[in-house]
C-alpha cells in the first residue's frame, strides 16, 4: 500500500501591506495556511498621519513600521519585498518585477490607490500627491525650500509667487495640509527670516465642489470652513483647476459677485499640492481585464458581496482597490468608503472568507461598521462625526481635536511610535516647533 | 556741516554650518557685526551619530537641527541656503550657485571635507561614504535591501554575495559601522526571515594600516579589535583595496601564513561602505589658488597660527577644510585633528580673532584643547581615551560604552533630540530593535 502524500497546506498570497493587507495577514495567525505577503516597500504606512511628515511635524519612522517586523512572530507568514507586475489566474501565480513567481491557492489583492489628475497625468510631476513617504518628503522639501528661495530672492513678484501655496482638493488630506501650511507660515517659521515675513505667505485651498469635507455632514463642513478661514487659508469652492504649470495655476470658478457665468483666473505659485481624485492601482484593471470583471471610473474593481471577483472565488480584492459594498440585513447595500477602517475591516473579512472556503463552508457578505469620520484643521480644531448606538454624535473645536489626537495615537502601531508622536505633538503644541524639518536632498525629483 | 554717514557694521560671511561654522556664528552673538551664514543644506548635522541613521537606529531629525531655527534668536545673523561656487578675494564677495553675491569684510570658510577614494573617484558611486544624511539613507537602503534581495534570491552563490558586507577603513566611522552591521545581522533581524538566516551574513572590515582606530593608543586598538571579532566582524589589517565593482572587491594583503609577498584575492559582495581617506571640499583648492596659499595632499588649506590665510587676514579657514596647527606655550605645534571638538574650537577661535581685528587688536594663535577620543564598537562596548590634568585615562568595555552614550547625548543639540535618542537607545538596548528601518525609495542612486 502506497503512502499517501501529505496534503500541502493552502497557499495564500496577499498583495500589499497597507491597512487591508495587514489586517488580512493578521487574520491568518495560527491558521493552517502558508501566507506570503508582498509589498513594493519595506514598511506599513499609517497614512492618516502622512501629512504630518509632509509638513515636517513628524519623522517618517514615527508613522511607519517594518512589514517584516510586524509578522516576525507569525511563523506561517513569509514577507517579501517586490512589485507585482502580472496576476495569472489560470496558473494561479503572481509575477514580480524581478521575475519571481509566487503560486497561490487563494489571492487577496490590496494594492491600494493613488490620486487622479483627471486625465492630466503630466501634472503629477509639478503637483505631487500625498500617498507615500517619498511623496511626503518631496512635498516637505518643496514647502521648506520655497521659504528658503524667497529669503534669497531679490525680485518682489517672484518672491510673492514663492510664498504662495496651493492645495487642490478639500477632502481630509487637503484640509489638513492647508491648515498645517498656514500654521507653519504664521507660527513655526516666525522670527527665523530676516528678509521675508513668513506670515505673509498665502495658502489657497481649491475645491471643485460646493463645500469642504464633502463626506461629512454640512454643519461640520461649515465649522471646518470657518476654522480654515480663521487660520488664514483662502478657500475657493466650486473652483476647478484647468491648468497646472511650474509657475502657476489656471482656476475656473463662478464670479465672486454672483454674476452669471464662470471666470478663469491665474494664480502665480510655485508650490502646488494635489489632494484630489482617486485612481486605483493599475493592478485593478489588470485583474478586471484578465477575469472579465468590471472596474468603476476610478479603476476600482467591482467585487461580489463576499469581496471576491465575479467568477473567481479564489481571488479577493479589498481596500481602496475595490469598489465594495456593505450589506446590512434589511437595508440597502452601501458603498464602502475609501478610509482606513474600510480597508481594515474588508481585509479581515476577506481573510475570514478564505478560511471558510478552505473549510468548505459558505462565505459571508461583507458588513462595514461605520464608526464615523474625523478631520483636523489646525492645532486647536477638528471635526468629529461619530455613529453611536444612540445615533450620530457630532462635535468640533478643541474637544474634537483632543479626540482626534488620541484616536490617531491609539491606532498607531508600536508603543515607541505612540510615545514619540505624543511627545512631538506635546512639544509642538507648546513651542509651535516642528521636529522633522531636515531636508536631506535640496534638489528634488526631476531637478539636475 | 554735512552729517557723516553712519559707519556700516562689519559684515561677516560664514560658509558652512557644520561644527566649525555653527560655533563661529554663535561666538558673534550680541556683537556689532552683521553675520550671514550660508549652507548648502537646511540643517546642522551631528555627524558622530550619522552612522546610526545609516544603520536604521535613529531617524534623521534626531541628529540634525534646522540651521534657521538655531539662529532664530540671534538678530544679527541671517541664514541663507545656497552653495558657494566662487570666493572673490578682490571684490570681497562669495558667489552662490544661483547667482547671488554676498559681500563680506571678514570671511570664515568652514565647508568641511568628504571621503577620498585615493584617485579612484569612480568608486564613489559603488561604495558610498558617510558624510551627509543623503549618504546615510543610501547606505541604509542598500543594507536593508540586501537582506530583502537575499530572501527572494534562488541562487545560493548570489545569495551569499548579497549577505556579504564590506566596510573599508577602520577609523571610528568604519569600526562603528562594522560593529553595528554585525549587530543588525545577528540580533535585530533574527526571526524575521524564512528563507535566509540573517545571522549568517558576513561583515568584513578592511583596513590598509596595521591596526584599527589608529588615532588611539595601541592598547585601545587591541581592545577594539577583540570586541569586533567577538561580534563576528572579520577584520583584515594591512589590506588595501585595489578594485571596487558592483559585485565585489579586490583586496591586496600579506599572506595569512606570514609568508613573503602579498596576495590579491577577490571578495564577492554587493554592499561596500567607504569610511576611508579624507578629501577636503573643493573650496579649499579654490581658496588656495586664488590667494597663493598652499593645500596639503588632502586638499586642506594650510593656515597661519591665527587660522587666517597667509597674506589675507580677512579670510579664515576652520574645521576639516583647514590644515591647522595648535600652539601651546613652550611646546611644539601639533596638528589639529579632524574631529568635531577641533572644528568647534577653531570656529570659536577664528570668530574671536575676527572680533580682535575689527577692534584693531592683535590676533591670538589657536590652541586646541584635546579632551580625548571615543569610539563605540557595539551595544556593550567602547574605547575611551581621555586627557585629564592628571594624565591620560583609558578604559574600555561597558563603562566606556556608558560614557560614550552620555557624552554623545550631552553634545546633541536640542532637548527633544536628546530625549528621543535616549529613548530609542534604551528601547534598542532591551529589544535589539532599530526604529528607523523605513526605506522610502526602494531604488537608489543611479538605478532606474
Amino acid at each position: 500500500m502506497s503512502t499517501p502524500t501529505a496534503a500541502r497546506r493552502p497557499r495564500v498570497v496577499i498583495v500589499g501591506c497597507g491597512f487591508g493587507g495587514l489586517e488580512a495577514a493578521r487574520r491568518f495567525q495560527g491558521e493552517a495556511v502558508d501566507v506570503t505577503i508582498v509589498d513594493k516597500t519595506n514598511h506599513h504606512l499609517f497614512q492618516p498621519l502622512l501629512y504630518q511628515v509632509a509638513t515636517a511635524g513628524l519623522a517618517a519612522p514615527s508613522i511607519s513600521a517594518p512589514v517584516r517586523l510586524l509578522f516576525r512572530r507569525q511563523s506561517n507568514i513569509t514577507t517579501l519585498l517586490g512589485e507585482v507586475t502580472t496576476i495569472d489566474p489560470v496558473a494561479r501565480e503572481v509575477h514580480l518585477e524581478d521575475g519571481t513567481r509566487l503560486g497561490w491557492d487563494h489571492l487577496i489583492v490590496a494594492a491600494g490607490a493613488t490620486h487622479s489628475y483627471f486625465g492630466r497625468d503630466e501634472w503629477a510631476r509639478i503637483a505631487p500627491g500625498l500617498k507615500t513617504l517619498a511623496d511626503a518628503f518631496e512635498i516637505r522639501r518643496r514647502v521648506l525650500m520655497s521659504f528658503e528661495a524667497a529669503e534669497i530672492e531679490p525680485d518682489p513678484a517672484r518672491q510673492r509667487a514663492l510664498l504662495t501655496f496651493a492645495v487642490i482638493g478639500a477632502g481630509p488630506t487637503g484640509v489638513e495640509m492647508a491648515g498645517t501650511l498656514a500654521e507653519i507660515a504664521r507660527h513655526t517659521l516666525s522670527g527665523e527670516f530676516r528678509r521675508i515675513d513668513p506670515a505673509s505667505a498665502e495658502v489657497l485651498l481649491i475645491e471643485g465642489g460646493p463645500r469642504v469635507l464633502q463626506a461629512m455632514p454640512e454643519s461640520l463642513s461649515q465649522r471646518a470652513l470657518e476654522q480654515l478661514q480663521k487660520l488664514g487659508v483662502q478657500v475657493r469652492l466650486n473652483a476647478r483647476v484647468t491648468e497646472v504649470t511650474p509657475t502657476g495655476l489656471q482656476v475656473q470658478s463662478p464670479f465672486s459677485d454672483g454674476g452669471a457665468g464662470i471666470g478663469t483666473h491665474r494664480i502665480d505659485c510655485h508650490c502646488v499640492i494635489w489632494a484630489a481624485g482617486v485612481a486605483a492601482s493599475p493592478l485593478g484593471r489588470l485583474l478586471a481585464d484578465a477575469n472579465g470583471a468590471e472596474c468603476d471610473r476610478a479603476g476600482r474593481v467591482k467585487v461580489l458581496p463576499d469581496l471576491s471577483l465575479p467568477g473567481h472565488p479564489e481571488i479577493s480584492v479589498v481596500g481602496d482597490l475595490a469598489a465594495a459594498m456593505s450589506y446590512r440585513p434589511g437595508k440597502e447595500p452601501q458603498p464602502v468608503p475609501g478610509v482606513s477602517p474600510g480597508a481594515k475591516q474588508a481585509g479581515r473579512a476577506a481573510a475570514a472568507n478564505v478560511l471558510r472556503r478552505i473549510a468548505g463552508k459558505e462565505t459571508v457578505p461583507f458588513r462595514y461598521r461605520d464608526y464615523g469620520n474625523l478631520a483636523t484643521i489646525g492645532r486647536n480644531s477638528a471635526v468629529v462625526d461619530l455613529g453611536t448606538p444612540l445615533g450620530p454624535l457630532r462635535f468640533s473645536g478643541k474637544l474634537a481635536w483632543l479626540f482626534w489626537l488620541f484616536a490617531h495615537i491609539y491606532f498607531l502601531i508600536g508603543f515607541r511610535n505612540r510615545l514619540v508622536v505624543l511627545m512631538d505633538w506635546a512639544s509642538a503644541y507648546w513651542s509651535f516647533q516642528r521636529h522633522a524639518r531636515v531636508v536631506a536632498e535640496v534638489r528634488g525629483r526631476g531637478e539636475a
